[in-house]
């Protein structure tokens, strides 16, 4: 007697495969950030080409879509990657292959465009490129299904389901509450943060910063911490799920925070559930990304809730601050506790996105998404970029942009055809809070096992909730399961103004003295 | 008007994707043996299966003969990539597919029986595997052709072309000459080697060896130097060739000469020329591995003459010694560059092939090359195995095996799957002398610039010779073309007795005075 196979074997297995070759994607991009040396870039750069074209084949193979249509059958979870697995065949197919290709190519030679052009202050050699990257990006959205808006189809590579209209008033509330927040700090001493910048050797910083990612309960075992010139966290599974970060031996806090951050990304792909290792819940299939994490928000939403609501705490310096200056006695003997805090908590404006504070973060974000969106819609065109750029710069933050190299050539993300990303960078603030608050309620010892540095517990909570289920639900589904409501700003900015009135001695604001409303330029 | 591809372009398509798939592979590997923390084992072995099994697919896709095919008639060297891509898809369709199966799955799986048969001396475990992994290797060896003998077709996958009936006569004639050396050095005195075992600081000895890299000659721009428990070399195509070494604080002559060894093995991958690059002349098809190197026996041609005839040399450690003393002062205070020389040529018999002298190496490879040829015949038993080893042990080296885990289980070659490589070792160490007598021929004042450390003009000569071709050439015409004959154990047997009759106060072999033949056990 034959045996047939359960209905979804072929589709276990395609979907293993898949996951397989874009993990292996991951270890090209891993080694090319860390450990190749220069002369490989350009081979490099084919075997990626090669490895994603291989990729996009077997997902646009039928057989594979045979494969997912005979496992819609199966036992939760595997419908639901069936499902999705489908939903990315028919979004894959949706897109041309010349404008797939046209695309790859105009990332590559965009990159190396834009490296030149920030390099030299040279916006005109990169708008250009810029403008043939809008237009794709535009035909892109067209072909994934316009929406409501043609914006839309761009968030949802990076965070599916969020739309323009869904978006729109969450950053309009945001703006409301940052920009007199903003001000009221301003109005308000500046804490002292000259120590920051001693003297702080590289072997000390990486001592400590790895001490840190173990107590948050990242997992040597399956993981390692290098440096790279710009810290990330990728996983070529959950069973090796690396992090990097930057250090520099006259700026602490860099090292420090970059390391809890990828480490709260770290946690998120080392807590997946172990039966979804290779399979379709482990896989952006779209995006041709190996990862466990819902959505670039889910998963920002776990570095920031590491990063700002753990580690940037008073409890947290209560507990780690003797370890810190026991490690940089010289550096740190005049400092204490509580003023180590408000250093590393200091708000002030500042001309670079990825050196910004908690609270203008979010003002960055806000002015790149408009910006983009307005792209994508037609209503800016790139040869106006620069000016628009500066202008808002102007408005939200005071800062008059001196080149655009620290203007609106600072990113990556546009030239390496990330049009719709930014976005997830705030929405992934918005839900840190959210899913803390969550914990709190769940949890009523989650305070005082801060204070006593257990961090078990919280992470244990999160990985229950959020990161066991790893691509299962949508960010929308999760947020409603975690939370019991969709995304929400109130518990973020509730958070931003008690932490910030308490750091800055400012009133908090009250119904009757409510926060004065900011001019409202976004739509 | 269209303008047709030319007849090739398929096929340096399909060919230069091959390559990408195995590099990558290499990376992988590279990866494994380096970086990657343990959690990842499982994962990692499973995304090598997928990409080997997809490697697998696209050269036997019919698409790729056909490719081939139109190649043939492409102007030289393509003609000839065609014709060793279409033997290799040729052989590949001759293994049934369900031996390539039970070969892989047993690879892996004897491997973990070899680890903790090794760590628990327990042979019996390991049996079963061994008595299997040489059925597979029997039926390997049929279906690829049998030739005149069964272990031919192994011989072949590692050094194409070898044979049973070439390389017999050959062992024979070093077992008449080693043995007979071996017991006249035996019978002087022993040099200081005292000092080797002394404190080396692992940091001094990594930029030591970081800098003898670089003046042989090994770019890195194009590669970089880790550490790992066995070192090796690995490319990534020409522009990323990596090497390893193994840093032993209380044995001095490990990481130094490990890491010329492998920078030997680099020079060559880092010498094919640049149209070689992502082409079938540099990948080994049938072996699925990226690699720019001829054979097997070549590659060990130039790590034995770079870290032997060139970096053991008289010439080398007059040259070097005095930086080697300032490097290490106190360890080297009461030794000089020739008390040193004789110390890092020391000849003395040992268990384990990995640390055996230059000249009980050979001893060491014919008995397994003896052994493993017995096994493919039929003649020897794997329940036998030990006893024949030991005797053998007892025989050539004078040594008594204390136990099977520095016996017959020490290597990793059987439990991996590589029955038929041995051999290359001695190929290796004969070809080694080959080529530097051809050099020596060809360029007057090598010794001169190898005493002024000048080592330039060798490898340029080598690259000139052999490097750039790539796998253009098979061994024997890459010998005849840079030697003007076939595999020549008489510059290896002239250079060994020289040298050691040398370093050891030896009466120079003369026609008059030959050194006494030894039994003849190599049949």
């Amino acid at each position: 007697m034959t045996v047939s196979p359960p209905p979804d074997h072929a589709f276990r297995q395609r979907s293993a495969e898949l996951n397989d070759l874009l993990c292996v994607l991951n270890l090209l991009n891993w080694d090319a950030r860390t450990q190749m040396p220069p002369g490989g870039s350009v081979t490099r750069a084919q075997q990626l080409a090669t490895l994603t074209g291989l990729a996009r084949e077997r997902l646009l193979d039928p057989a594979y879509e045979t494969a997912a249509r005979a496992a819609l059958t199966a036992p939760h979870p595997t419908d639901r990657a069936a499902r999705q697995s489908l939903d990315a065949v028919h979004a894959m197919r949706r897109v041309p292959d010349d404008l797939t290709r046209d695309l790859a190519h105009l990332r590559a030679e965009a990159l190396d465009v834009w490296v030149r052009a920030r390099a030299g202050n040279d916006f005109a050699s990169f708008a250009p490129s810029l403008t043939r990257m809008v237009d794709l990006h535009r035909r892109l959205a067209d072909a994934l299904g316009p929406g409501d808006h043609p914006y839309d189809a761009l968030l949802g590579l990076y965070e599916p389901g969020l739309t323009t209209a869904a978006l729109t008033p969450v950053l309009n509330r945001l703006r409301a509450h940052h920009l007199p927040l903003l001000q009221a700090i301003q109005a308000r001493p500046a804490p002292r943060t000259d120590f920051l910048t001693r003297h702080y050797p590289a072997a000390l910083q990486r001592a400590f910063a790895r001490a840190a990612a173990e107590r948050f309960g990242y997992d040597f075992g399956r993981g390692r911490l290098d440096e790279s010139a710009h810290p990330f966290e990728i996983s070529f599974t959950r069973q090796d799920v690396r992090i990097t970060t930057r250090v520099q031996e006259h700026y602490l806090p860099g090292a420090l925070f970059g390391t809890l951050h990828e480490v709260g990304h770290a946690l998120y792909e080392q807590g997946v559930h172990p039966d979804l290792t290779r399979t379709a819940l482990a896989t952006d299939l779209l995006g041709q990304y190996a990862v466990g994490g819902a959505s670039y928000g889910t998963h920002e939403s776990q570095s920031r809730l590491w990063e700002n609501r753990v580690g940037r705490s008073a409890a947290y310096w209560d507990l780690q601050f003797p370890a810190l200056q026991q490690t940089f006695p010289d550096q740190l003997a005049d400092v204490d506790a509580e003023t180590f805090l408000r250093a590393v908590n200091r708000v002030q404006p500042t001309l670079i996105r990825v050196e910004a504070d908690e609270l203008t973060y979010d003002l960055h974000v806000m002015l790149r998404v408009d910006l983009e969106r307005q792209l994508i819609e037609g209503t800016l065109q790139v040869r106006d970029l620069p000016d628009a750029w500066n202008a808002r710069m102007q408005a939200d933050l005071g800062l008059t942009v001196p080149d655009d190299t620290r203007g609106v050539l600072q990113d990556i993300h546009w030239s390496a055809g990330m049009i719709g990303s930014f976005a997830t960078y705030t929405v992934g603030n918005i839900m840190a809070s959210q899913f803390h608050d969550a914990a709190q309620r769940a949890l009523p010892d989650l305070d005082s096992d801060l204070q006593r540095g257990e961090y078990g517990p919280l992470r244990d909570w999160l990985t229950q909730q959020i990161y066991r289920h790893g691509r299962t639900y949508t960010p929308q589904e999760l947020l409603q399961r975690v939370t019991g409501g969709p995304l929400d700003p109130d518990p973020y900015l509730a958070y931003l103004s008690g932490k910030f009135s308490n750091l800055y001695g400012l009133p908090a604001p009250t119904p009757e003295n409510p926060p004065r409303p900011a001019p409202q330029e976004t739509p």
